[in-house]
């Protein structure tokens, strides 16, 4: 059987129909822990009631939150599930795990392979933009230069730009797959390349330079050219339920980032877990927990679990807080290294590298060795 | 480090103050889990807050509840853990795991070892309640004979009194250690011997039966001499918060129970979950999860964890549901023939056997090897 569990709160799982993003209180019942008793007691319930199943092994997988929750499924139900393929699970990106700076050099290093001009108009582009926008008439410009839909009006839709523009970036990096996929936008196969193969020319300045990173960013606002303008209230596709993640970001799931925008090419940002909180609080009446998902789910400290494979591409920023070295013989890391985010989980391709059919076997070979032993 | 930390909603560690047993809303924070999960938290803060500790080992320990809280720290967060001894913990004392006739046979056995006569005269104590309490004279009788405190009314009096009874008996079986001891009430070494010295002639019937069971019985009520009358709203002292225990036996903690009074010494009764269910929405408002420990903790299928020892007595009528053998290499269970409730855990005696003694001595090899194996 091929089973897939919705997650509480995403979806249409919603445990208060529409109220359940109402407040704190109704929000309460969203939690990793939580979501994961509800998947041991749904296979639970299956096993007892569906015929042939009593003593079917049960293997977990998913990618990114996904992979984290099929990784800790084995930590927390090794009696219910046997192994746990986790792809792309940044299980380590907590704070004193994974230093904050490090998820934004994955991303970075990804354009600077395809040429460091490239990363550089990048770097650049963030003054770029606050010299442009000094102005009225700057703001008004690169509304235009840009198609934004909203033209920018004050401080605040600057800063909402350019957050905007670092998960345009950051996006591009995660879907960095061999082949067309639309997995958080539409996009052509190897994006970064073809954004890099756009931004060139480093040297350039102020109106000129923002007007080349267009050419780049319309790789990923307008690869099907039928987009109309640039809407910069969310740089993926609604389907990842954001709103879900934000609040498990306010509360368990706490990931420090920062950059320096030197070993990177992002606006430099300091990890401010204060801000942070005072966001959480305004926006869900909330105060995340900094250091729970370690204290739960173990951090790096997993060596008395088992059956768990932990793969990650190289071109993945979440690979930052991925497990990259085997723990033991029974929690092996596969690299995958022309693999972006979840790579290994998604559909064959033919355009798919070796290092990720290679990773495709390994993971089957573990899945055969789990069954075996569970049948002894 | 010896660290006793007080488990929620028990002693002075009360989240609501007095009002944490007002209703189902305070006190459903009281869940094994969340107890866990504070030890966690604990554990992690004092290792980050007090020198030297960064890297000592912890070894859980605990009996009976307590014994499966340890087992199942080291099952839910062994990265926090090291290793655990669970001392009579009835791990397996759930819903299609252990029958629920093993624990009153258990029971049974200590007193049938001392003398089958011993036994029967408790056996056949029921019907005889149930015929000299017939009449309001019998009630009157009955209530002086006993030297209750209270004296018995109504048949809800005689429903109160056989459970008493029931718990005296149980706890008898519990507490049967080898030297006098006040854990649930004071008593003399070796009490059910004391008490089956009493209860030899099962010839007996009716006030005569009843007149010779109360000389027996008052080895557990009035072993001090100084029992000015019988008070049966409880069986034992209360320091084991009894309430507290109820709200969880009434939420995750669904231990089934029955007797047939034929293989055991009690009043025949059945295993009935929805009159169990009521009870509990009466007493709390909530309806007990039948099967949530078992999902949540496990059951009997630990192969995948490590390092915990399980010891039980064979006099303990807890063993019913105790691992009763190793389940791996690294899942060991000790067997303490001459042992009662979790007597391993209790300070050394002079009268202690010598199978509490290499119970012991193992418990300490075992504690050594997984202090070794975490520093290599």
């Amino acid at each position: 059987m091929l089973l897939f569990a919705e997650h509480r709160y995403y979806g249409k799982s919603l445990p208060f129909g529409n109220d359940s993003y109402s407040n704190a209180s109704t929000l309460g019942y969203l939690t990793a822990e939580q979501a994961m008793a509800d998947f041991a007691t749904l296979l639970t319930h299956l096993r007892r009631t569906t015929n042939g199943t009593e003593k079917s092994p049960v293997i977990a997988f998913g990618g990114s939150y996904g992979g984290m929750l099929a990784a800790w499924m084995r930590v927390k139900y090794p009696h219910i599930i046997q192994g746990a393929i986790a792809a792309s699970a940044p299980v380590l990106q907590f704070k004193g795990v994974t230093p904050c700076s490090k998820f934004g050099r994955v991303v970075t290093k990804d354009y600077e392979t395809q040429s460091p001009a490239c990363a550089n108009v990048i770097r650049k582009s963030w003054q770029a933009i606050e010299n442009v926008t000094a102005t009225d008439k700057g703001l008004e410009w690169l509304s235009n230069a840009w198609q934004l839909c909203k033209p920018l009006k004050s401080s605040d839709d600057k800063k909402r730009l350019k957050d905007w523009l670092s998960d345009v970036w950051t996006n591009l990096a995660m879907v960095d797959y061999p082949y067309p996929a639309s997995f958080l936008a539409p996009l052509p196969a190897n994006p970064v390349k073809e954004v890099c193969k756009k931004l060139k020319d480093d040297s350039l300045d102020g109106e000129e330079l923002l007007r080349h990173l267009f050419r780049g960013l319309s790789v990923y606002t307008n690869y099907t050219q039928k987009t109309k303008c640039v809407d910069i209230r969310q740089a993926a596709e609604d389907t990842l339920g954001e709103k879900g993640w934000d609040f498990q970001a306010c509360t368990e799931m706490v990931m420090p980032m920062c950059n320096d925008g030197k070993r990177d090419f992002f606006e430099p940002m300091k990890w401010n877990f204060s801000s942070y909180t005072e966001d959480c609080h305004k926006k869900f009446g909330v105060k995340p927990r900094l250091h729970w998902a370690e204290i739960e789910f173990g951090g790096k400290k997993l060596e008395a679990s088992s059956n768990i494979v932990f793969s990650n591409g190289l071109l993945d920023p979440w690979s930052s807080g991925g497990v990259m070295s085997s723990i033991s013989a029974k929690l092996p890391a596969v690299i995958i290294p022309e693999g972006a985010h979840h790579l290994d989980l998604r559909a064959s391709d033919p355009a798919d590298p070796p290092s990720v059919i290679k990773a495709r076997k390994l993971e089957k070979y573990y899945i055969r060795t789990w069954i075996k032993m569970m049948k002894h």
